[in-house]
């Protein structure tokens, strides 16, 4: 009985979530402008709604009822992952919540204006408040969830993570790249002075990219009879995994940016569409996690879109639709793609030192939850490090330094790590992939992506949430966490 | 207090109705064809959360005491209306409805194959269950509402209309007909002989029409700020009055079609985009019923679109779009759009016909509410009054005779005279009008439509649902409904 009240509850709540789902892709994709403010006053009470109603008291002792009944093996990890959800949901006081949201929500939009002016010294207060709200929330979680406060932090967006698991292969990653970076671009000044940069010749009219885009994400596996792809102001992809609402944006001087970021979302996709529709309303059933979901990404941005086979395939299909590239080589390509170039900006960096601007976040962060750094000192310790680990100095630049994210300000701590963890933990999975699929790299040459997805159907996507997210790592790739599968795939595409 | 109460329980309510609005717009143009049964299953679970919240016991305490409360008139009016739709909403036991809802979706299922196939025996069984079950549903409403049976039918789709009052009109509109439909079409004939109809000159691009329906709409008064225009099956208006989802569909071979859909669903638009902002999530601030919107509709497809002040305007803006119209006059356009033509499909037939249709449907549904018919004797009494007002005999066709609607397997009885209603009181709204507006058609000819709409916005638009259907259109024309303006409305047109 109490199953199957749970089982109903799961189903409203997933009601909700559909609608709040398609109503927020809706509004950045078709909502004429004027809509915004009825839009945003349902779906804050939505979302209000569907928080009432997952976090009411009575859930508990449905949960524990429900505990004692006669489940199949599918319904106790259900259960598991439920109760995961709804300690975490209600393990806060709700007037500490709502000082909390207050809090963030004046935070993040004054940081809009501020970052805006570089001022450090009007934000400095702000952030101040959001550390404090944050060492608290740090503390209760902990004490609920029976871990450290930084892990606590970090259950929220990767379950299962744990810094104690994650800080060696940070650690090894950083080490790893303190030789690597300059070798890798002493590498790159090399290969142009030999192989100049071929130039494109724009216009890319947008119809002839849509085009493109469209025949590139039907052939990887998106399925268009559950799903679209239209145009937003930032790509994203959202909707429901029967009902994908994915998005690009289109640029007539560049059809890179804009081609990378499809199937960067169309890995996104993939999971989505890939989830168990067995018992899909429950939690359980959805994505693991930030961590996880972009390795999907990744997986297929970073492992499948920057490789050499899989331009050898990409080349005839993007010259059959914007011409001009009859004379271009694969590796033309991917000297354009796989380009190294250390900047102060997270958002822009590529593939080798993005990790750098996540694993100093980490490290600031850590600090900030512990006490051992105050938000004053943030500015001098952002440039420390920053000037470490790629060269660079933020000091007299803190709107690129420690204003350059909204993550703090909207009070998102312990969030970096998992966009860190998703290219480690892409590589990772490539190579258990490989292993278990010895022609992959064939199959990539010929477009046949299949055989690479149905490893990631099994091992990832049919997994959803029903572990956390470490034990989904070492079931599907045999091991855990291990740094050395990126540092190799660095090693193979930089000095290889 | 209890007015606080029952202003957020309408913002909630509001909030899910904003959600099932856009949902459905979604589903019917951007949704992909296997997002359906997820979206089936989540709508459903919205509508019925919004049921169960809508007609939850306590309200009606709320209600008593909201009475007992010091409210502003603009609140006490607001409460009475939502007290009408609460007492609606309330009037049958939740079982009856259950059953009945089991019915009629059963019914109007089956319809779709048995119609196709022609099958009255097999379908006559499935009707005499929905009759029945009316019957207990108008007894049971009219006992809660203290009115007629049928009238408590009617009150679901147009709150306050009455048999006692519509029957006279419809009576006279009736009598009209009878001798000038004979006299419009040979008028029609007559012309026709003098001037042949000219033809058009295919293929008519889409992207060319719907640029030409964009012109039209902006021009009119639709606001591109607050709503979009798309493409579906069936046109319609949806969506919430600040994000309007309006549809139409095109075909190459003919633009007409899609051009006075366009403008038909713009006039439910304007309405929608004209309802007041002031306690919008009450009901009283919502559309009136049927019949008043499409009163809105009418104004603008037969009142405005289908005269001639009209296409001195429009006649430039097509052939600007679309060419070929370089020596049409407005007279060439109005003879193909204005074209009087008797057949049996109701939703195919022309503005001269139509009434009929409804007045035939208007006789049976009532004499089905009494008992006075039965469901057995329907082909036959369908044929007779078919044969009677058009001249047409179905006798051995019943698809096309009481076959041919949804309404009824729907269980939706006391709906079909709103249609009716909207073109008459349309009219009638046009005549009160152009007494306010003396120089209205003269605006029209220069496709001035601002003053036209702000009649149509003081007193139809911002009076929503602050009184029955009767009230508002006797204080914004003066008089009740009048059969008089559309009679002469269609002398002028087929005869004048």
């Amino acid at each position: 009985m109490s199953w199957q009240r749970l089982d109903e509850h799961c189903r409203n709540l997933h009601a909700l979530d559909h609608a709040l789902s398609i109503l927020g892709a809706d509004e950045a994709t078709h909502m004429p402008s004027g809509g915004g403010e009825a839009r945003a006053a349902s779906v804050s009470l939505l979302a209000g709604m569907y928080h009432e109603q997952a976090s009411a008291p009575h859930i508990a002792e449905w949960i524990a009822a429900a505990r004692r009944e006669e489940l199949t093996p599918q319904q106790q990890v259900a259960l598991t992952e439920f109760e995961r959800v709804y300690r975490n949901l209600t393990c806060l006081p709700s007037d500490f919540v709502k000082r909390q949201t207050a809090v963030n929500m004046r935070s993040e939009q004054a940081w809009r204006k501020l970052r805006a002016a570089n001022d450090w010294e009007g934000f400095r207060p702000l952030l101040e408040e959001n550390v404090v709200l944050m060492r608290e929330e740090a503390a209760m979680r902990a004490d609920a969830l029976g871990v450290q406060p930084y892990d606590a932090l970090m259950e929220q967006f990767d379950p299962g993570n744990r810094a104690a698991a994650i800080t060696p292969a940070f650690d090894a990653l950083k080490a790893f790249l303190r030789d690597f970076l300059p070798a890798a671009m002493e590498t790159q000044q090399r290969r142009r002075a030999q192989n100049p940069l071929k130039p494109f010749s724009p216009p890319f009219p947008v119809e002839k990219q849509s085009a493109l885009g469209l025949a590139a994400i039907k052939a990887i596996g998106f399925d268009m009879e559950h799903g679209r792809i239209d145009v937003s102001h930032h790509p994203f992809c959202g909707g429901v995994p029967d009902d994908i609402r994915m998005t690009t944006r289109y640029r007539a001087d560049d059809f890179i940016t804009a081609f990378m970021a499809t199937l960067h979302e169309t890995g996104h996709a993939l999971y989505e569409q890939g989830l168990p529709r067995e018992l899909a309303h429950w939690p359980s059933a959805k994505a693991r996690g930030m961590g996880m979901h972009e390795s999907q990404s990744m997986f297929v941005e970073l492992q499948i879109a920057r490789s050499a086979e899989f331009w050898e395939w990409a080349l005839p299909l993007v010259n059959e639709h914007l011409g001009g590239l009859d004379n271009w080589s694969p590796d033309d390509m991917l000297a354009h793609i796989n380009t190294v170039e250390p900047g102060l900006i997270r958002v822009d960096a590529d593939e080798v030192t993005y990790p750098l601007h996540i694993i100093l976040r980490y490290e600031l962060e850590q600090a900030l939850v512990s006490g051992q750094l105050q938000v004053r000192d943030l500015p001098e310790a952002w440039d420390t490090r920053m000037q470490d680990y790629l060269g660079l100095s933020t000091i007299s630049d803190p709107a690129n330094g420690p204003m350059q994210d909204v993550h703090w300000p909207a009070g998102m701590f312990g969030y970096f790590p998992s966009y860190a963890l998703g290219a480690m933990m892409a590589a990772q999975e490539w190579a258990a992939m490989e292993k278990a699929v010895p022609d992959a790299r064939q199959a990539l040459r010929r477009g046949d992506f299949e055989p690479l997805n149905a490893w990631r159907r099994e091992n990832i996507w049919h997994a959803a949430a029903t572990a956390p997210t470490p034990d989904i790592l070492e079931k599907a790739t045999g091991e855990p966490l291990n740094a050395d599968y990126f540092t190799a795939h660095l090693r193979k595409r930089y000095l290889g």
